[in-house]
């Protein structure tokens, strides 16, 4: 029987909701395949401030280092929080990257033929997207340097970042992205600003030189702001996207939107060699937390990209994948992906035991 | 009679071809309103590269700045051309803009009833759809220094470049934000990175206080990840959106598709006090360059941004936007924006003098 050690960081708001149904999910998965679990659960965000005054507390990053993958929640504070304690949530989750080393981000976003209602575009347009981003996640402007507040020349105040590119990040993150092309329908899209940062320049070289190893795998180059307009006028046209930290943030979620609700979508974070980190792409949403309507699936299929990336536990990843299918395909549905042509919208979250196969 | 220089700046591809219909559109509007305009057509672009071997001569750029509104085509190059002639040219245009020191890009972006089918969303989604993106244009990530290429503490090859907000060029962007919300539904969404990025950071403290003087003014922020997200799932949500050079960028071509096509849409670029840049915020479009099958209704519109915006001939402006709605309404329709609904499709650019009130 194979052990793995999970380290699971619940967040803040609907985190700890979604969080408890993927681990009994994982744990359903489990039993089938003979995997065992052995679940670490640790603070993080708004939830490790409050109670211990840091949003990423040592304890909580020795955790994860020591895991063999992290099924990570949401963190965030909600309306009524300061600007300050919202910075330092979203730095927790900079320092959690950073710490992991997870360069690599993989939003897969599929538009499912039993949700292509939910969508606020045409069905002709988004019936059959399956695109994935991958997006460069410890590198460019959210962690170069110098950064921080100053003075110019006039005496004016000042703030500034760095966005910077080494040729390394550029490549690890191309072959990522080559590799799963590959694995995928074999075209590969780049991302940059090629035409003004010189940042991007070094990226469309690298990306470029990196192709020679992927011969079977169509390359095409594209700026930001056309990538931007691409994904609302066709978006079947991508398989998969690769880009900078900053870009990727924007399109990521841009495309996410394609399916009209976040609450289906997972994502995985991957490094060198390391743990990785799984998470749901939707954040802690306050305004529902508690009342038992979250969508658990972004968390259950995070799971899944769990069992396949992290542990390489492809069959019990696919069985998930399935479950989350066949519950779709009986009608379940909670609010963010109910639309006028289901019947049945109990809420998939307190009955997710009794629909797993 | 009052008399205006215009610069004209026709550019590549398509840029000549729609140039030529709005020049045709102001002589038109400014006959009935008693206006002269002596036109002054000079290089820019690939254009320019070809005849003279730089794509901005300074013969340009004295003409533009001895101009009372500059009104701009498009450049750019093909498929077949190196990526060093495509930055080339695109630099050319940043030139232009730090030459005119025309900080303030403002988009509008509304979604005509009459066209209503173009968009790829859905009708209820999109009907309605009447917002402002407002786009510093001078600064940040674009100009920032340092910027270029070397080698990091490991000897890596690096390519980087510095995002950089001085507090009075938060407050000049600002303040023509509010004044244009003000002007419409009073509501001016701001929009940043101010989680991550201390250059978003001071952008919200500057914008914070420019509203003190704005009381009237409903002022929101918005994260540029979520930004791109509302766009797709609820645009009507927007009035007028503030934000900086990149994310302005990327977010105005993202909401500029919300119509289904670049071809309608205009754009103005302004300075405190020298005239004004007005275009088509579509590229040249080699595709379809001298086929006669551009939509000129982009570059008809930035000719009554400029007769408005630029020489505060307000009622010219409206007769020429009055124009275009009723050539709309008469069934006119380029390709770009003919739809299943349309009965008539001939080519409104030759025709357009025909159709003139
Ligand atoms: C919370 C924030 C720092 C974070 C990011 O920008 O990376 C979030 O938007 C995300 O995409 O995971
Ligand atoms: C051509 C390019 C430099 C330019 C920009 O990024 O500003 C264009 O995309 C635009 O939006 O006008």
């Amino acid at each position: 029987k194979k052990n793995y050690n999970i380290a699971l960081l619940p967040g803040d708001g609907i985190g700890p909701e979604v969080i408890s149904v993927a681990k009994n999910v994982l744990n359903l998965a489990g039993s089938i395949e003979g995997i065992e679990f052995k679940f670490n659960e640790k603070l993080v965000g708004g939830a490790a401030l409050d109670a211990v005054g840091v949003p990423l507390p040592e304890d909580t990053l020795t955790a994860v280092k020591q895991s063999d993958a992290i099924l990570f929640g949401a963190i965030g504070g909600d309306a009524t929080d300061t600007n300050q304690r919202h910075a330092d949530i979203g730095i927790a989750l900079l320092q959690l990257r950073e710490g992991l080393k997870v360069f690599a981000n993989l939003r897969p976003v599929s538009v499912l033929p039993q949700l292509v209602d939910a969508s606020t575009l045409k069905k002709e347009v988004i019936e059959g997207v399956d695109l994935m981003v991958i997006r460069e996640l410890t590198g460019g402007i959210y962690f170069g340097k110098p950064k921080g507040f100053g003075t110019n020349e006039n005496g004016e105040e000042i703030g500034f970042n760095t966005e910077v590119y080494a040729a390394y990040e550029i490549d690890r993150i191309a072959r990522i992205a080559f590799e799963t092309a590959r694995k995928r329908r074999g075209k590969l899209c780049s991302v940059d600003k090629a035409n003004v940062l010189e940042a991007s320049m070094l990226w469309r070289k690298r990306v470029m030189a990196i192709a020679e190893e992927y011969p079977d795998v169509e390359l095409s180059h594209m700026y930001v702001d056309n990538a931007a307009m691409q994904l609302v006028r066709n978006p079947k046209q991508f398989d998969t996207i690769v880009t900078n930290n900053i870009f990727g943030d924007i399109l990521s979620d841009q495309a996410s939107m394609l399916t009209g609700s976040l609450g289906m979508l997972p994502s995985a974070s991957l490094s060198e060699s390391g743990p990785g980190l799984f998470e749901p792409i939707h954040g802690s949403a306050p305004d529902i937390a508690g009342q038992d309507k979250a969508n658990p699936l972004a968390t259950i299929l995070s799971a899944a990209m769990l069992l396949k990336y992290g542990l390489g536990e492809v069959k019990a990843a696919e069985r998930i994948e399935l479950a989350v299918l066949d519950t779709l395909n009986r009608g379940f549905r909670t609010g963010d992906i109910w639309s006028a042509g289901n019947v049945c919208t109990v809420l998939l979250n307190t009955n997710t035991n009794n629909y797993f196969p």
